[in-house]
C-alpha cells in the first residue's frame, strides 16, 4: 500500500449564485480593493489516502467526495494526488 | 493593467486543533474510508485582480488576505497567480 496526499478543491458550480463571493467582493471594494471582481469561495480539503495505486486512490478520493465531502448536485470537485 | 486569476488556499496553521477536519476524518471512517487519516479542512478562493504588473498583483492579494479573506493569526495563505 503506498500513500498519496490528495488537495481537493470544492467550488459552487457556474450556474450557482455564490453569495459568499459576492459579499467578500463587495467588502474588498468598500476597503478599495477595487481592482478585485469574479470572486468564488469554496473549501479546500487535504488527506493522506492509503491505496494500492495511484488510480486506486484517485477512485476512493472521488467516492469519499461524492459521498461526504462534497455536494455533487452544487459543487465542482478537482483533486490533485501527490506521493505523501 | 493585466488582469490575473488568483487561486488562494487557506489552511488553519499546523499547531492549531481542525476540529472540523477531525470530525470528517471520523465520519470517513466510519463510511469504510479507513485508509484515509490526517485531514484538514480549508477555504479555497479565487478571483480576478487588475494591476500593473504580476508582484503588484501578489502585493494586492496579500494584502486583500491579510485584511479580510484571512485571519493571519490563525490561518496559512497560499497564493497561485496566472494570467487570466
Amino acid at each position: 500500500m503506498n500513500t498519496y496526499r490528495a488537495a481537493i478543491r470544492i467550488q459552487l458550480r457556474k450556474q450557482i449564485l455564490d453569495v459568499q463571493g459576492k459579499t467578500v467582493e463587495q467588502a474588498l471594494h468598500s476597503l478599495n480593493f477595487t481592482g478585485m471582481t469574479d470572486v468564488h469561495i469554496g473549501k479546500y480539503v487535504e488527506l493522506n489516502v492509503s491505496a494500492a495505486s495511484k488510480d486506486a486512490a484517485l477512485e476512493s478520493v472521488k467516492e469519499a467526495c461524492a459521498k461526504l465531502i462534497a455536494n455533487p448536485i452544487m459543487e465542482d470537485v478537482h483533486i490533485d494526488l501527490s506521493e505523501a
